[in-house]
């Protein structure tokens, strides 16, 4: 089975210029079928302040009325996606971006009002690769933003995260995936602020006990969860780290595999 | 030769949700392969003006500075293109949303900045519809907007309508292309302010009879120009009229032929 690499970048990488323009050289030399999915940092925010649209977070979750939906459409599926297209292509990487709705990839439901209304918040339901089988068998690399669609017409904002484990699972069938999550820190730490104390491995029983002895904060556990799920769904293995990791495999991450 | 049609719609449809959603219902109905070409219409301005942006336009061409471009990639290839998309999909239309940096497809040199700097405008110098080709033979429909990029990693703003027939004469080589200009008007007209003028044909002769005698106005000689440079191009067709001239054959409207 052909590997297939999802990568996961974040905030971090994406509210630096010179940060992601190096980023995109090393991605863009990846070799072998690999999808690229994003967020939009601080961007959706500072825009929401620029048109004076009160940026609402609940449990550090972003509150998604039809202001700041059209925001984020704007800043993640434009602005953000169009010029890492661009600087792609400027690398000799041919890709191109899309959102959930595009080839009908992601399908969400809005989430439930109750208990807390998070507005045109999307829960994922169905992906459907159809369309991006077709790319990556034209060897087109597929640039992600973290928007899905109801089906209905309507865009829904859904968690990067999630959208990066549930396309590295739909592809489990026909790849060995490989899912990367980029983020500010070296991977999983023992000791919080201590960068190098990451974590090398972490397995099934090795996260019981981690989550035991209280080593794992608590909002790692979520990210974890999330790893663990994608395991659980035949993705090989899920790495945690800075975006060093894809280029210098002597670089410290985390690894996550089930054994 | 299988038929292909290139749709361009401008403005007065964008501007009207409850008019781009009959139209869009219309569109996915088509029968046979399909592109849908956007501009933005005021949506742009109207963000410029809630981020105090001012808007600037030389002869009726937008100055597109970095803050405007970074607008104008949120607004046409951000909320219009991925609200287009998604309502496609609830029509069954399986779509894709394409700026020209997406699978290289439109490539464009800056303009040059003499005599007047319009900024970050693109005039087209290739087209590159492999990836586009792949999509149709799958039956997915592209959505475009109105944008290209310099193959360097910059972005450009580039006119709707010549996107419309720079994309209509690539597609020529392997399909009978009609090209559709949809706008306010019903068509091209004898009398400017009277509706039911419009001139249902105008080939090369004809068009040479309406520019000597003054029939055709000035705002409509380049658009005309634009209309005949695809036909040269071995482009089958263009009409220009109001969109229920793609819906409803009995429509009056303005049939462009050479010959």
């Amino acid at each position: 089975m052909k590997t297939l690499k999802v990568i996961k970048i974040g905030g971090n990488i994406i509210n630096n210029e010179v940060d992601l323009l190096s980023f995109l050289k090393g991605f863009s030399n990846l070799i072998g079928p690999k999808i690229l999915v994003h967020g939009g940092g601080k961007l959706a925010s500072n825009l929401s302040n620029k048109m004076n649209i009160p940026v609402q977070l609940i449990d550090g979750r972003r509150v998604t009325n039809a202001e700041t939906l059209d925001i984020i459409t704007m800043v993640y599926a434009g602005k953000i996606n169009k010029n890492i297209v661009a600087k792609l292509q400027s690398f000799g990487c041919n890709s191109v971006g899309f959102s959930g709705a595009d080839g009908n990839t992601i399908i969400a439901n809005k989430r439930p009002e109750t208990p807390i209304n998070y507005g045109f918040a999307g829960d994922i339901v169905k992906v459907n690769i159809d369309v991006l089988k077709i790319l990556i068998n034209n060897d087109i690399t597929n640039i992600f933003s973290a928007i899905s669609h109801d089906k209905k017409g309507q865009l829904l904002n859904t968690n990067a995260d999630t959208v990066a484990s549930e396309l590295a699972i739909a592809f489990s069938n026909d790849y060995k995936v490989e899912l990367y999550y980029c983020f500010e820190k070296k991977g999983v730490l023992k000791r919080m602020n201590d960068e190098n104390s990451v974590i090398k491995k972490i397995n099934n029983k090795k996260y019981i006990e981690l989550k035991k002895s209280n080593i794992i904060n608590e909002g790692m556990i979520p990210k974890l969860d999330n790893c663990f799920y994608a395991l659980d769904h035949n993705v090989s293995k899920v790495c945690i780290g800075q975006p060093t990791m894809l280029f210098d495999h002597h670089s410290n991450f985390t690894t996550i595999q089930k054994l």
